[in-house]
């Protein structure tokens, strides 16, 4: 397989923004159904200005999760795995030492 | 009608604070409203980050525009009442030539 001097193959960056985007579309659908029902027990204007910061820090949080540089993706992929967004299966087509390093790293 | 050095008296003040009071849970509710409204509309990412946008102007326009300082209370109620948010009718209480100012400034 043709690394080249990143470490990830046309093939693997394929695969690892394919895993990323889905990974994505798990949470923000995780997001959605969490608004519906903290926006059914907004009631007076602090919950108005919690949800707000809620949002604001979840934002924050995703911007960084989902980085699809190459020398954040072993992080970013041992992330997703150990929040349950993706499975170790779905890595399938990854080099195998690149596998067994994002395993380890989501289990730590 | 004492009013120091500010040109408001305490009962004016007291006024002013339960019309601002008001005229802010108006906008909450309007707000709640509209939030529940927005939800119900959000099925993607854009639409969830456009939510945030929505919530972070909202709250700095409100940050603004219920500034209890003395020196800015006229430009305040104008505004509230431009926006309906409070009727002339409940500025009653306040001294005759502010509630005239506050009118033409809520015209302009």
């Amino acid at each position: 397989m043709e690394t080249g001097h990143t470490g990830w193959s046309p093939e693997e960056r394929h695969l690892a923004k394919q895993a990323v985007d889905l990974a994505y579309e798990r949470e923000v659908s995780s997001l959605i159904t969490a608004l519906h029902h903290k926006i059914s027990e907004v009631s007076c204007p602090g919950d108005v200005w919690n949800l707000h910061d809620y949002l604001s820090a979840k934002r924050h949080e995703m911007d960084g999760k989902f980085d699809l540089r190459d020398s954040s993706l072993l992080f970013v992929f041992a992330t997703l795995v150990k929040d349950g967004l993706l499975s170790v299966g779905e890595l399938d087509g990854l080099d195998r030492e690149k596998v067994v390093k994002i395993t380890a790293l989501a289990r730590m």
